[in-house]
């Protein structure tokens, strides 16, 4: 099978992919992590500063947008791209994690989900068409299917239940981003794995989804409260069984060494709202664990958040001051905090894309997970949620 | 009497002045509007930021920074400048006019003030002393006197000994700033004039601080209530009775007609908060008034705020976006109608500057109030306070 255009796999280290999608708005450089816009902005950053920090391709959660301002007026206005000044492209998620996580009195049956809006209580049905038109009236590179996410921890046959109505839903997607003309703009679709923690679902969600041909694959269902080493196994029992030609993406995670793991495992795709959300509760990323700048020995550290790393934050500002930012409450804590971590996924990821080039990612990640786990059991304390 | 070397007086126009301030940290073209920077940011922006829009220099406030981090945590860090990375200048204010409107418990004696911390109830006192050697600690290019400011409506009586305290504290100020060496670093001391709405105390008090010699001279103890008459007036029976050859700054105004009225008193230099709060209020400053985004008819708006207006919002972001992010609550909102806001004052002191350079400004600025109060006129609800 000759390659699709959209997608190159350039090598490969011991599991490890280093890989090339094109978009209809450029180029991503895989692995990639893609930081979080809920809203139409990624929390407290300008596009600029995201550019500057290397972001390729952001994600913007349809569930959010369909409710406000909703799909009628962001095209109207020109698209999510212009509605928000980024010209890089972006991925949209399906909505579907957010009906079930967020919205209230929600009822789903084989033709989609009905729910009531966490904001104002209106009704809202998001089925597979409806769930196509929104993202196309986004404008979205790269749409997501509709699936069913069951909880955790699911019984079989609910999860088996659950495969069954993503692959339905998967075809029915396929066939409305076709019929709104998305294909031909370079707009592409990506189909998502489902299965809980049962193996031999992941494997048969991943084949029946890959006979079906998508751009891409995500793996979903993960990180909804098992416990690391199960989802790890999630990931691992789906991936082998998703063609090696096309990208892949594990939804919502994770921690730096989750990520490290799975671009072992063959993933090139990751989004999480980890470094946003953690900055905003004044916590930073570095190589020895994060560090949660309310601790008290920091109020007159001179050293940068993490030394010689080469961003804004980083360059200018010292951890004291970072802390009486965070101990204040000011707005410019959020931005420089939230500036550092989502640089700090951003240049893992290039150092992840290096090290495999360079034939050692199996090797460096080991070290760099063993590194930064010794951090995390010094005990420093770090904020949970939002 | 010879120029001093820290400011010139390049031209006048109809009672406006163009001049130029030396400090230690560069200059200040004037009339010039001063950010505010609190708790040692400029709350939403970036120094970067800061630069980027033509801030020449910025305001710290002594109360805030004393509390929290304290001056020997700056002093140990390098100073304020090196704190919040800011390398321009730094005007300070002398804490005193919010141990009046913030602290609990205060009481004044001629030795100073104590009061209660708003912050967790500690007991502090300012006197001039304390607040010069606070001032020289954080690095202050331009230190504020410590003064009296009687409230609003004050009686004759106690206006008149707000003036004689403010005389008694600026004579120890101007002795102790010179005791800790400041004036040899190139760091300037303003006095401050009360005498709230009295022609006569204002100008008794205006008099006895020339005779001291200061190198700069605010007008303290307005925008604290009066009608804004009273105001206008109370500025302009204390600028003519000031050295024609320092600079002149009035404290805490005010809006864009405020400012331009009080340069055509002589004034050169203005802090206010009024940009940057209103900014964090979904309140944009226009030529044609404040706009509320929140108002439901820019939902639609593919606008930029002001046509035109060359700053970061205004060059990407249309009114229907920046009114997503208010409504929703996003950092992102605040960040770029802080940028905006006061990019709007700057730019209309830049254009002040031009105006009297170019003989004009009697005009110039009596058209554009005019505009800007007929927007007013056209009632827009902008919100209150904080």
């Amino acid at each position: 099978m000759p390659m699709p255009a959209h997608f190159e796999l350039l090598t490969t280290a011991a599991g490890a992919r280093r890989g090339r999608l094109r978009t209809a708005h450029g180029t991503v450089e895989t692995p990639a992590f893609m930081p979080v816009g809920t809203q139409g902005t990624v929390k407290a950053m300008t596009p600029a500063q995201l550019r500057e920090i290397g972001a390729q391709i952001i994600l913007g959660n349809t569930y959010h947008l369909n409710l406000r301002p909703g799909p009628a007026l962001i095209r109207e206005l020109g698209g999510l791209h212009k509605f928000m000044a980024w010209d890089g492209p972006i991925l949209t998620d399906s909505g579907g994690f957010q009906v079930f996580s967020l919205a209230k009195l929600r009822e789903i049956t084989d033709d989609g989900v009905s729910f009531r809006s966490h904001l104002d209580g209106a009704e809202i049905f998001l089925g597979p068409r409806e769930c196509m038109e929104i993202q196309a009236a986004l404008g979205s590179d790269i749409a997501m299917v509709l699936d069913e996410c069951p909880p955790w921890p699911a019984k079989i046959e609910d999860a088996r239940a659950a495969v069954a109505r993503t692959l339905r839903w998967a075809k029915t997607c396929r066939d409305v981003w076709g019929e709104l003309g998305q294909p031909e703009k370079g707009h592409l679709l990506f189909a998502i794995v489902q299965g809980s923690s049962f193996a031999e679902l992941r494997r048969e969600c991943a084949e029946a989804l890959a006979a079906l041909d998508f751009p891409g694959y995500a793996i979903g269902g993960v990180s909804v409260g098992e416990p690391e080493t199960e989802m790890l196994a999630a990931v691992a029992a789906a991936a082998p069984h998703l063609p090696a030609d096309r990208p892949r993406y594990v939804m919502g995670v994770g921690t730096p060494p989750q990520l490290l793991r799975m671009i072992a495992l063959g993933v090139d795709m990751f989004d999480c709202v980890m470094p946003t959300r953690l900055a905003r509760h004044g916590c930073a990323f570095t190589p020895d664990g994060p560090m949660n700048l309310k601790n008290a020995k920091f109020a007159r550290d001179a050293r940068p958040l993490v030394e010689g790393l080469d961003n804004y934050t980083c360059r200018h500002f010292t951890r004291a001051y970072l802390r009486h930012l965070v101990m204040c409450g000011e707005i410019l804590g959020c931005t420089l905090l939230t500036l550092h971590n989502l640089h700090f996924y951003l240049d893992l990821m290039a150092q992840a894309r290096a090290q495999i080039e360079g034939g050692n990612f199996e090797k460096w990640a080991k070290d760099w997970c063993a590194r930064y786990e010794a951090g995390l059991k010094e005990g420093e304390a770090v904020p949970e949620g939002e």
